[in-house]
């Protein structure tokens, strides 16, 4: 199996975006990362995207966006795994080159969900989800992830409103980031008295959807030079999977695939929690960030909000999180998540991210989910010479 | 890069089912693909399935199937590349396998279009297609190939009638298949007083939809035994893309992307089409099967017909096509198709095809294509030890 580098990087601006289309911020992003990586071809596309069928009515993504760039009979597909889907893709483009199939290749991940043909967002979102047992239950989403976290509050003891540094270190870190779809800053009352959403869920414990595409250019290590900066090694690339529906699990407060997946993460990057400088996790809602950060070891069962409440996840603490703002403020594209994550990632492993910047940054963690801890994949990068 | 063999095949019977959902007959395909592998446990599972977004309100098909089937934890998502998902996630096991990411990968192509919750089937088919430039004028998936059609009959001067061996042959088939949807034999008068859908394409010549799911079992070569029977080795595997649309082609009778993906397939496979003792080509329409056909070195341009007229498609011909029935009889259950066309090629390599059965096969390609020959994906296998 070769490594491989990222060489490249590129992102829209999360946003609700009524003048471009799926192809045109998609092709964005991807002229973006093949100017960065100072290439001028890529041999294979990976496009991530949940719900373009539905609320597109246009499949057949990988052909459609490889025409649009002007990547003209090159492999592509579309891969989707949810919101895991960004990094479902990015897997298949690293494996396409680890295996020698290719030799270099673009993911990209985007979702367009500004217009959706009359069909209902949060209905959309619940294809995620379970449709025979859950969905046709009536419960969404965002009903799903209410369960778990008021279940985590009556198990645990916490209050609500100690899962706050969540989000206001979220919205803190994106309002250094132009690509984030909300500059804002929030504070503790602000959570406080926010709009409820599903009890315990309020508007800012959940993370905006919106429009968006970000895009990464995968090549072997060894070929991987890129305008004379060091490329970004991955070191691990780690995809498990749970059951699809909460109820079927014994324990609905420990994501056992996130579990696994960081477990085999380290296990191929030969490094632990501890040696991780920063954790880009996948904050759809704050329950969801504390759990991440307790299956992914950075945290004890039950004690992530501790994390949280003693400053440890921002950027001057032990394991910073979202550090350029995360699903909560930059935005949940759905399909294009898990590829921001990453581009993220090569920021701070670059020295790239401005304000953002984590000091001394060598190793940094991403974790994408899809569905409720359903489809877990972890990437963690390292910059070249440091792994 | 790891040599990768096909150790398992399962199917189920194409057919309008009202009985089983999409997870149970794409279970039985992968129980069917286990039990005939003789492994009871894979590592990761790839879904290929077009439009279960649009017409089933289901994403995550990757865990929802895992689930289903007992394989907790594995690595799953699904591929979409429109009717070519099926190869799509072939491709996507033998990258995985042959990376050294995973050990023993199943592809499962699984498609439920019976139960549609209201949506039109050539709506849903038509988002193979450009939603904004061919869709949005209106024109349907079946409309795109009578376009392409009715200018080859132009062009090289055919009768509609002459395409009458291609649904004939592929019914004939059919017949020894109990997987395949039509078991009806058809005669050249059928074919020309059947009922017209689009001019000059009339219901002979276009595949049936159906429900249906089929599944391979994929392991490296070096561990490939099952049962003491041969594995059959996959010796090309080749994925490529042309325009989107139709009409950005410089000739809409040249299937550029067959070509490329037919020659790369060559190249790997150091064969040429002389050697191949069969072909399962993409039949969704008979204009398709000509240009297959000619795409891929069969026969000269303008020329596929005069294959048909002069009997060399059929078993006892040259170049046996649609060997147990094709999309045409078999049917096309559109994300599963491209596996159903590799099981049979495996059931032809094995000797397991029975009065379908092609003498002396060693050599057997297939494929699969997704839009009107936007992306193509062929596959070569050989029994092993015969390549």
């Amino acid at each position: 199996m070769r490594e491989v580098a990222i060489i490249g990087i590129g992102q829209t601006k999360v946003a609700e975006d009524w003048e471009h289309s799926l192809r045109q911020i998609a092709g964005e992003a991807i002229v973006a990362a093949m100017l960065d990586s100072d290439r001028d071809r890529a041999d294979g596309l990976f496009v991530g995207n949940m719900m373009s069928g539905l609320i597109g009515e246009q499949e057949n993504l990988g052909v459609l966006i490889a025409d649009w760039v002007g990547l003209p009979g090159v492999e592509a597909v579309k891969v989707e795994a949810a919101c895991g889907s960004g990094a479902a893709a990015v897997r298949s483009a690293i494996m396409a080159v680890s295996s020698g199939a290719l030799d270099c290749a673009l993911a990209v991940g985007v979702e367009k969900m500004t217009e959706t043909r009359g069909v209902d967002i949060t209905a959309a979102l619940a294809t995620a989800a379970d449709a025979d047992y859950e969905a046709a239950q009536g419960v969404s989403f965002v009903g799903l992830n209410a369960l778990v976290m008021q279940r985590y509050l009556y198990e645990y003891g916490w209050k609500h409103t100690d899962f706050a540094p969540f989000s206001i270190n979220a919205h803190a870190n994106a309002m250094h980031n132009p690509f984030a779809r909300l500059h804002e800053v929030i504070t503790e009352k602000d959570y406080h008295i926010a709009r409820m959403i599903a009890h315990p869920i309020n508007l800012l414990d959940a993370s905006p959807v919106g429009d968006g595409a970000a895009a990464l250019v995968i090549v072997p290590l060894e070929s991987a030079s890129r305008n004379g900066k060091p490329a970004i090694k991955i070191i691990a690339s780690a995809s498990t999977t749970d059951t699809l529906a909460i109820h079927d699990r014994k324990d609905p407060l420990w994501l056992s695939a996130a579990a696994a997946s960081a477990r085999k993460a380290y296990s191929q990057a030969g490094v632990g929690p501890q040696e991780v400088d920063f954790f880009e996790l996948h904050d759809a809602f704050s329950i969801m960030s504390a759990l991440s950060l307790e299956a992914s070891g950075f945290a004890e069962r039950g004690q992530a909000p501790r994390l949280g409440l003693e400053g440890e996840i921002t950027s001057q603490g032990r394991i910073p999180i979202c550090t350029r703002g995360g699903l909560k403020a930059r935005g949940h594209p759905v399909g294009a998540t898990g590829v921001y994550q990453l581009v993220e990632a090569v920021q701070q492993l670059r020295g790239e991210a401005g304000e953002n910047q984590i000091d001394g940054a060598k190793i940094g963690m991403a974790q994408n989910i899809g569905g409720s801890g359903a489809t877990v994949i972890t990437h963690i990068l390292a910059a070249a010479g440091q792994e």
